[in-house]
């Protein structure tokens, strides 16, 4: 069925996991590769995880009628970004969590240098493989997604955020503030995806402003949603530690007008995304299903 | 003199650092940076440094023809990413370093969560300045920069040679290794450098070869001169602390066959990158005088 998320989100799984273990198997273009900073990129990129930003990618593309590896290519791209920013947060200076999706984090499994230029080489490498043909033909384009992810996950994006979650744990913030974190720790990375299939679609400029707003929404959604489990939920289901955010006095919507408002909260921003790409029809379809799922996950 | 090094080197820093204050000053062009991210940023690519790399991709590009503004943007971007590298290899899971240039370390001026987004901000940030059109307007010369800066600084390149370099610290690495070892670490970036130059000078194969290599002879012999001035010299010329290197065990070819042998090593490596550009004829003096100078320096 057109429209069902899971379905979806499997295919994603499977064809972005797939092109993850040919890039850094087949690949090192670029000579040996150091073995155990390759065991660490691979323990990273490699286990379990939802594969959400490559689905987005994915899906978006589909909209505008495009499929094909050089979709995986930039889904695959945005997944080492996210990788090697979950591999840094994890790190004893940053959030010192000891698990992650139910396994030891990298600097845990490995030791700290090793996490710490893993999470490096993730990072230098999504840009190759960007900036690669194999990406797509037209070198505009390559271009325009080597900006738009240096956009979403430098400064004035997700590690922006990040700084600005540290600093937060020292200062309350208020609903705005939090909700500016957000937009920049987890929300650029979402919009960034759905930019980016809209960018290789050949999306016009109206098209992608409203893919990317979709982005902002989603990521809003996700972000509240993890945060719910994080207050009620259990770390056997999060395959992580929980109530964590309540213990270290992070900025979250949810701490700061409890759960029931946040849950309305949730309620609305998927209602929103909803609303989005509901021009698009049946064509935007599995991204609504995407939203629909945000609103009732629990884990 | 058109081929004296310590008047290019200082053209080369007043236009690479009176870019990066612009790049950092007015432009960020993805909204606002979180203060204390910009302020740690600027402490690392503002502070006393050579700007030994953006001096080579300047006076490379200059030896096809080419100046101007596009030029100073691919060496402030390789700049970005040898200051970020510092950050991270100064960390205290790295190198654990509290002195840089004569003054504290970023984890120490700032605290380590700064210093690890600061140094992942500044990487992400140079492919943005890659990727803009103002620094060159040929797509797919910006993309073969992206493209080989990605794989200079890369698992393949700088960050798989500090992994090398961190895990000789246990086991003892011979001749070869250490070659291979700071090929990576230090000569991925000098190779880069004159590489970028001929690329945005459309040097022809031959010539882009030629001066890759170039850069592979003169990152030798900086290497050199840098574990022989830790060997020998004083921390208050250095402007960090020296004898560092035997303290920890690190893989040195001064360490491995003593100052005398890796003295007559470095002179080797300059007599062949005077070579390597020899042919270049006047355009490639101020290359060589670069190469004479690592032969000769003591700080």
């Amino acid at each position: 069925m057109a429209g069902d998320f899971q379905t979806g989100l499997k295919a994603a799984q499977a064809a972005t996991e797939t092109l993850l273990v040919r890039l850094l198997t087949d690949t090192p273009v670029d000579g040996a590769w150091p073995e155990r900073l390759l065991a660490a990129m691979r323990y990273s990129l490699l286990g379990p995880g939802k594969r959400l930003r490559p689905f987005l990618v994915i899906e978006s593309a589909r909209i505008f009628g495009l499929a094909g590896e050089g979709v995986v290519r930039a889904a695959a791209a945005l997944e080492c970004v996210h990788c090697y920013s979950l591999v840094h947060d994890d790190l004893p200076a940053m959030d010192n969590d000891d698990l992650r999706r139910g396994r030891p984090t990298v600097h845990k499994a490995f030791d700290e240098a090793t996490a710490i230029l893993a999470g490096d080489a993730l990072l230098t490498f999504a840009f190759a493989i960007l900036a690669d043909p194999a990406t797509d033909p037209d070198a505009n384009v390559r271009l325009t997604l080597v900006t738009e992810l240096s956009s979403a996950a430098g400064a004035g994006g997700m590690v922006g955020g990040q700084m600005l979650d540290l600093a937060a744990e020292k200062q309350k913030l208020d609903d705005g503030e939090i909700r500016a974190m957000q937009a920049l720790k987890t929300g650029a990375l979402f919009r960034f995806a759905c930019d980016a299939g809209a960018v290789m679609g050949r999306a016009s400029a109206e098209k992608r402003e409203r893919l990317a707003r979709f982005g902002d929404a989603l990521g809003l959604a996700f972000q509240l949603a993890d945060d719910l489990i994080d207050a009620t939920g259990k770390a056997s289901k999060a395959g992580k530690a929980t109530a964590k955010d309540a213990d270290r006095g992070k900025a979250t919507l949810v701490g700061l007008h409890g759960v029931a408002a946040a849950q309305k909260m949730l309620d609305e921003a998927v209602e929103q995304a909803i609303a989005i790409v509901a021009p698009f029809g049946a064509r935007g379809a599995m991204l609504a299903d995407a939203a629909r799922f945000a609103g009732k996950r629990d884990a």
